[in-house]
């Protein structure tokens, strides 16, 4: 595994000298575990102009979940009162010789920023900008391993609460029942809040649990997801409670299955992430709910939930293979509730049989 | 409460206006939320020129987790694509005619900032600093009633536990039931992450739960905390399982007591924070424990777990009554496992009977 690392640090240092700069700090914690295997809350790495450090304000913890530095990432930790690894990243720069230092810009703010040039006045700062994200946006096989893993035990904690009694229970129960299972399957952790709705909360993207109970009628839908040695999926259903769903229920069931199915079937190499969009939300548009959705349909996952390539309107460039993304369109009726249907998938050529559904529970309409 | 939130932004405005600007743009979410009631994710708050305004990337949830907006907010919720809350308000400003902004420089980063100048170039972006962090420092009897419920949850969810057998179930699983537990009795969620250590890992800070199996003669520390009406508290204990603790862990346990002891009993208004550090840290040094302190001994609480002040030997400034701190020292021994005691108090003059105690769970050491 450190040959992975190394690899895409030289990548990346490549990319840095090209742009003139000696060295690089990154702090974004996703990049800095990408480049070294290992992010301590607050660490950052300084990538040459000598060896590559990661510089922590503490000791490593060696819990799998905060992952191992490669063997080649020389770790400095800080004294207890050593103040900020950024800081110290760009004083150990400085005093290595190097003229210019790329740092990430849509990370540091502005008064990190500062603090940086008053402790090495004569570095010159430049923005390293979206480099480390840009070379996370295609993965490798290990990371698509991980994500597959991840995949597999939201499936089975979501799978596990079908089968259990839903009426009466609150969303707030669901959900950390929900996070529970994760852990015992083997999750490091959840991968974001998980959500859970209800009655007129069910189809609301983001939806905050909350004390409402399970009642007979209601639509439940559920977006959960599974953190496996950083890498992050998502899955999301829709269920009716009850025996037989109602007319309604079944015709905005039918529809964003149908949006979320186009959405799917456009995953391609080489298709614009636009179109991707464009052809999910037209089949909602045509329904006449286009003014309910909302900016994007999908997005990137990996070492965050929330990544490049964002699958919306005004999303620029096209998918690539090895790209795993989510397709999550979504209607939510205010006081009645609805319908979100959410998949993780690999982006794949067809000779390879197309795009590589990760989350693979069901999408029919069960009613439980 | 609207009255409330009123006075804290006319304190802060009249703040702005002293040092020369128009207006003021707040983008952190506890700063948000201190001022408004209310901070949906990624939201911000133009205070002035004109009314003041909250700033949302989407519709307001209704959950109070999320908290309402004080009666004579506005809230303007962009349109699904409209970018940037805080960008949107920068745009504002210089429409309602501000010719200088004041924005919080410590929390919008590099790229963000440079947005704010690129889309309105004529108005001058001034620094506001910690100036709402200054205003937070202090609480109302709103926010420590707030805080009295969160400490009285933490008890009940740790109280509850201790009740429960708990060989040979893992770190992992003890976190997860006592998050249950927390919100079983009506949090809003965890404070933070819930930490619980076993065995060597017992008395690590911030230590992340592992799959770990609690055994007979472990030392078990446990860090938990709730969410409140967004004001968070915090408690640790640390216990040891089986009947008889062993001399070691007596003489460890005594000795963290004394020295969080004498840390709760230096707090009163007008002491110098680095004086509590200083006291609190001096039983460790003197048993020869120095080296294995952290940077701080305790720290502010309130809508951040973690909030000023912060005591430590380099704290400057001095305490004033209505100040929540921790007090929570504690000693790791590697391959050992430690002790760490934690609990949340407000400053309080002699005269009102010294430091309120909030987090009531006893600090005998109890074997489980």
């Amino acid at each position: 595994m450190s040959e992975l690392y190394a690899a895409r640090r030289t990548r990346l240092r490549d990319r840095v000298a090209g742009a003139g700069s000696a060295a690089a700090l990154i702090s974004r914690p996703a990049n800095v575990r990408y480049l070294t295997g290992c992010a301590p809350p607050g660490a950052a790495l300084l990538l040459g102009p000598a060896d590559d450090v990661l510089l922590c304000g503490r000791p490593l913890s060696g819990d799998p979940a905060e992952g191992r530095p490669a063997d080649d990432v020389r770790v400095s930790v800080l004294p207890s009162r050593g103040g900020d690894p950024v800081v110290a990243g760009a004083d150990l720069a400085a005093t290595a010789g190097a003229d210019t230092l790329a740092v990430e810009e849509h990370h540091l703010t502005v008064t990190r920023h500062r603090a940086l040039s008053q402790v090495a006045p004569r570095l010159r700062l430049t923005d390293l900008a979206c480099a480390v994200e840009g070379q996370r946006l295609v993965k490798d096989d290990e990371e698509i391993a991980c994500l597959r893993i991840a995949a597999e035990i939201a499936d089975q904690a979501l799978g596990e609460l079908l089968e259990s009694i839903l009426v009466g229970r609150t969303e707030r129960h669901l959900a950390l029942e929900l996070e529970r299972r994760l852990v015992d399957h083997g999750a490091d952790g959840p991968a974001f809040p998980t959500s859970v709705a209800t009655g007129p909360n069910a189809g609301r993207s983001g939806h905050l649990p909350t004390d409402r109970r399970v009642e007979e009628g209601d639509f439940l839908s559920v977006c959960l997801g599974a953190n496996y040695r950083g890498y992050r999926c998502e899955i999301g259903r829709t269920f009716v409670i009850g025996t037989t769903p109602s007319d309604w229920q079944i015709e905005l069931y039918d529809l964003v299955f149908a949006a979320q199915r186009a959405g799917r079937e456009a995953l391609a190499p080489g298709v614009e992430c636009r179109d991707v969009d464009r052809v999910t939300r037209h089949v909602l548009d045509a329904a006449g709910y286009g003014e309910r959705l909302g900016a994007w349909t999908g997005h990137g996952v990996g070492l965050e939930i929330d990544e490049d390539p964002q699958l919306s309107p005004a999303a620029m460039g096209k998918l690539d293979a090895c790209v795993p993304v989510t397709v999550e369109p979504g209607v939510h009726i205010p006081g009645r509730g609805g319908v979100r249907i959410d998949d993780t998938l690999v982006v794949r050529p067809e000779a390879d049989g197309g795009p590589e559904l990760l989350t693979i529970t069901t999408k029919e309409l069960l009613a439980l």
